[in-house]
């Protein structure tokens, strides 16, 4: 039996002028620390699981295993926390701060817990909230944040000012992709300032598309709820002559929600994503689907991920200009386009024949929902290894799955990756063929 | 005890060249004809039940009561049924197809039973599909039609020319209130050409504008799910700063659901419906009230009838000629009006403060879902309410609740009829004291 | 045009020792106390709407309309308000307690309102709850009673005692049918010691058994969530082998939510209900019924409401003995013995044949849901119909809706009434129609 | 850098008289097979990520990688499959089954596929029905199993006598454990009668008490499902004076769902499962937490999986007797135990105190309904996945997810594996923390 190439560990930046101290949970009188409870560092967990054996050479990581450690840095009653949501809403958000402060509460006896409302400007515009377990009891249950939130606000020198006034020595951190890139910016600047400030990012994209970290939360809930959007275009399809059903989900450059509700539906005619190119005229393409479609069935459901198909809606001037807050062109609506071109489509083929599109925009009331009971547990266990991973020290981290296990990443490492479909995988081969829509790669 | 006026009944038209017979009910093993079981023609529901006894002077007026008759007027075997639904989906409609299949097959033993596709035209342009009770089993589990249905298509001439060319003798229209006034002249035509046919009338609205009758069917499933959307805006409004949740209901010159929806949920702030004018500026007016709101709360949920406002929307040249199929000015889109004027107030006013509008139509998602058990159970004596009186021999009548009984109403009747929300009443004055929404009355 | 009976009029007991005063809704600034606004006490709601006009004798009866009066009887500051939930959960308690509250606060400016914990004995043995519109203000999205409840605690004195030391002026008892003769007996005694105290009752009966008024609230939301029970048991016996599925609803002496539930469902097989009596053994009866229905399609749904043969199932000793605290016979669980009659059945008749049976009990799964879209509304104008009639000095009344309007209903009359199902008319019929179950009548 | 253990591989068994020829998905026009789409017979799924880097000496195993193979052993024109399902409900079952047929079908070109109905004793008893996509097409919509299924009835002989007699030659069996170990010895009967015949086990157990893999099907569904029992019970505890609500879940002998259940709802005070003992007297017992409990909070809520203290609940003779047909003691009933003594307890603790115990079993009502979306897609990747295997030539193995990728797993250590609740890990910690349960390790 050959041996294999040894596995390199990711490491974690770690805060260094702290004193080691036990763990309080050795006193809870409902954990009993067993051996194998506390996590050493030695534990990690593998980044890959799915291997081609006759091929040793390939490197092989790990991250930390994520949970509770012996040891942890902190004294608990000099730990004050801050917890602050930004970017646009998911459902767990409430769950995953409920669970900080309720896990900081009962696990560590922390007791000075804040919530920075609205977003990073909150931290330097706003007053923080003091947070208990019996404020939040209840929030798993909400949909949104109740601690609000925004896009933007990222001032980076009034945010760490905020954090250094404020005595906030630890930082929680939910946020989308831009925030995760603002989060690496304020871990920097509290190392550099040599603040013993322990940062940690929560990534949170209803899109699924943060890499390394096996799904993010609240993704399982919008694939729930994405199936009513889809069955009331399948009806409205259905019900009509030459009706088409468009529903527009979110997904701004990755097509996860499309494809897994597509996939679980199994009501839609065609699927588009972001990372797909397709087009609309000839052989091969959209129009000469649907008319087929149409002809066999009458009616046609179309799901559209909100990134699809930008580079084809024809932007006037000012919308060539206009940039969002991370310099990208904005996104047009990709329903609205569809649903138009559709029309005219139709009109110019067809005059004389009834045809209908009946398009749902259902994102809001699909992101305005608590999490179902698996994104719940999956927010608490998140939730709880951030928490472990502060308390024991590490900065500049975040907490997450990585083959059905949690460990901690580098933040940098996951502000960057991005977790796109693979169009050639199994996963999307068999969507086409659920589908049977065209291929669009080979446009003839 | 003084006596009272005499009270008249609303007479109905009824086929004059078929002979009696005996209700074949006699003879079904499941019904019990026991005294007071069969409808005497004498047999009547009041129009009215809120008296004021000190007024003896009214009028009074009474339908004829529906139900099974002793004596029917065609021989099952002779029978051939058409079913037609027309215009927008509404929850049910599949109910009252179902069950106008099923209760014509079990009740009165008819057999030959078509299905009219796609509304109005499918008269002429499609062909019928035979229906029977195993076809239509799990009908009434289905949002939409499985029929299918359309707008428009409406060419008296082809369609009773269809009818008398298939030897339709009964004939169930479901439609909206342009659908009825197209039944009324069949009815009408078919009398000139003293076909022996039965017509009756289904008044579809999920809007619930029809006079005459308590409520339409699907009503009450509409303002079941409108909660959800409600729901959704308020969780986006009270996650943001300065957030609006904007949600625009079904509701054309009526606004029912927008009420009762806004009454259910208890979240809404405005409600705005067509038949209350309201302004935007000014003391008074709806920008007034809500920087107030938000000055309080931080949020505001908006709930806009779809015929709200239809005249302060700015028309550009095409939509000041541009006219639906009954001649009325089409429709704007009060929603995305509204999102741009609260934008540009907020912009003009508070240029420096965060602000945010998520405006959600849920309309397709909420009209095509299956009925709830409620409109379920409508939609069953619906149907029935109308076979008993086609087969009783009535033509050109139209079954539905009146004040909670079931009766025949002439069709010429219920397609004038308008139930509009009284905003001088208890109803939509405990509205505005849920929202404390202002007065519009007195422009100051 | 002949004369017709007049109508005479169900008078209601009054308050006497107080004072007119002005309606302080003349000042609120949200309604508009415009012509007909108030309602006389010469407006009444006819008692029957369905008529043979071709018989002038019978008498006609009318109640009082609910609404608002010009005058009212007391001096809001002078009211101090009880409510108290007794017997059996329902959905939409928590509504009717949210309104009460809120519509006395916002509508008459009541600020001392009171809720009585636990029921009746709640009155003599706990503390009263103050409440406010804000403490009340989720309190409808809530299953259960957040006042809590019980059954019994019924001690004249001690009530009328608590009543009278606390001051209590008006009181609004929110209960079953025992309640409600309690209610009667609450309002005697105060009348008897001459108290000006406002007595009104709220018939709350998930099983819809109260006479008079249209219907109760929390019935069409349990016949909602009784769907999910019966679909649930389709499924089990679809997927079994002679398969039985076997549901149990609630309805102790009336079997309208086994009805109803059926009826919008569709996929029962049998319903039995209280109002009729049945027989397993023999020609015509559930065996024979049951063994064909498994022949033909593999599997049979069976819903049971509880009281329905509660004479057929055997008693031990204690059982002939136990008594409720009404005195009556305690109730056996139909569904329990049923599923074993039904293995004994089978056993004998087909010992080597696989057979099944799944029994549901989904009772607090349906009773502790909360009131949907419809009965939050029914809970709405119930309370406010019962504000306006204790401010305007009624007493010893019920309010509910008669013929779809609100009225005034004298409480012993209420408390006497029973609403059965009438297994002579069609709604009863047809549920025989759609199930083509056996008769039962004629035992052969 | 150390080099690492190597590596080994659990082999699977594969048919050996079958010769290799292309994979039609080569041709197929909705797949590309690029580089990496084919799975090597060296690609593998490592069976643990989590590792102490620091001990090198612990053995590495894989499993093969689950996927589409290069080359197929079966002439798709030769191939009849049959499919099985056997023992209880569970979410998912019917998605399997539809995605078994419409994979073999659209992926394979297979076209006799055939259902076996009502379980083992389908086989040799019942004649199978021959399915293709179309009639499958919405059974993914339904709970339970189009096919029917049954407990037992597993004959060996005759089922691989009809297995040879109707020339099947791939047999899908769904199923719990002991179904899975009846496919073992079908399996190896096969292979003693040198049958080329592909046998693969999917296993099915809500319960999620099958080892190796990350979880079974339908899982998540019954844990979303549980909350509305949980919610419900916890209603009726809060609407009582010392009320308890008792919800039974499912789970012979591990607590998976009633763990999970718990954390999602967080309203549960106390949760037991049969992987720990329990007892009810005496300090540290359950009545002492509860009393405690009860005045503190006026109700509780308890969840007890259905195998947990079945050694506690007194057996009469005959059930000391009776054993199912593994030979196992029949399960009694814990949740009308747990109610009877709870009775018991509170009536000789305070007897003159008020106390409800609400018991809700949702067992049937969690069971019976479809997948979820997450559920779904995942009946859809397993099926696929035992497709793949089979076509390529595996035999007596089970597919599943191990660490998130799908693996083939040798059916009988499937067969053997259990999938336990560890009450010293994170998870089972965090339940006691969310509780405060007593311990019960420590008897007092």
């Amino acid at each position: 039996m050959a041996t294999e190439t040894a596995t390199s560990i990711k490491k974690l930046p770690s805060l260094s002028g702290l004193h080691h101290r036990r763990n309080p949970l050795d006193e809870n009188p409902f954990f009993h620390p067993s051996d194998g409870f506390y996590i050493n560092p030695s534990d990690v967990i593998l980044s890959q699981v799915a291997y081609d054996l006759s091929d040793q050479s390939q490197p092989r990581f790990a991250y930390h295993r994520a949970g509770p450690r012996q040891k942890i840095m902190y004294e608990p009653s000099a730990v004050k926390a801050a917890i602050v949501t930004c970017g646009g809403l998911c459902p767990g958000m409430n769950t995953v701060i409920r669970e900080l402060v309720v896990g900081l509460w009962e696990l560590y006896d922390v007791k000075e817990i804040y919530g920075i409302p609205a977003g990073y400007r909150g931290f330097y515009s706003m007053e923080a909230v003091k947070l208990n377990p019996k404020i939040v009891h209840d929030w798993h249950k909400k949909g949104g944040t109740v601690l609000a939130t925004s896009r933007g606000g990222f001032n980076l020198n009034k945010i760490v000012d905020a954090i250094q006034l404020n005595g906030y020595n630890q930082v929680y951190i939910i946020g989308g992709d831009g925030t995760m890139r603002g989060a690496v910016e304020i871990f920097k600047e509290v190392s550099r300032r040599k603040l013993e400030v322990g940062i940690t990012g929560i990534p949170k994209t209803v899109d699924n598309d943060v890499g390394i970290i096996d799904r993010s939360f609240g993704f399982q809930t919008a694939v729930e709820m994405a199936q009513q959007a889809i069955s009331a275009a399948h009806v409205e399809a259905e019900s009509a002559v030459n009706g088409i059903g468009l529903v527009k989900l979110m997904g701004r450059s990755t097509g996860h929600i499309a494809l897994h509700a597509t996939l679980s539906s199994r009501d839609v005619d065609c699927c588009l994503i972001p990372e797909m190119d397709f087009y609309l005229e000839g052989k091969g393409g959209l129009f000469e689907f649907l008319e087929k479609r149409l002809k066999e069935r009458g009616h046609a459901v179309l799901v559209v991920a909100e990134g699809a198909g930008q580079d084809m809606i024809p932007r006037n001037e000012s919308q060539k200009q206009e940039r969002d807050e991370s310099g990208n062109l904005v996104f047009l609506d990709v329903g609205a386009w569809f649903k138009s071109v559709l029309k005219e489509w139709w009109e110019r083929e067809h005059p004389d024949e009834l045809f209908t599109v009946k398009y749902i925009d259902p994102t809001y009331m699909i992101r305005a929902v608590p999490a179902n009971a698996t994104d719940n547990l999956y927010c608490t266990l998140l939730a709880h290894s951030a928490i472990h991973g502060v308390m024991a020290g590490y900065t500049g981290f975040v907490s997450g799955p990585i083959n059905g296990n949690y460990a901690y990443i580098p933040l940098e490492e996951v502000a960057q990756a991005k977790n796109e479909v693979n169009t050639n995988d199994h996963k999307w081969a068999w969507v086409r063929s659920v589908t049977t829509q065209p291929d669009f790669e080979t446009k003839f």
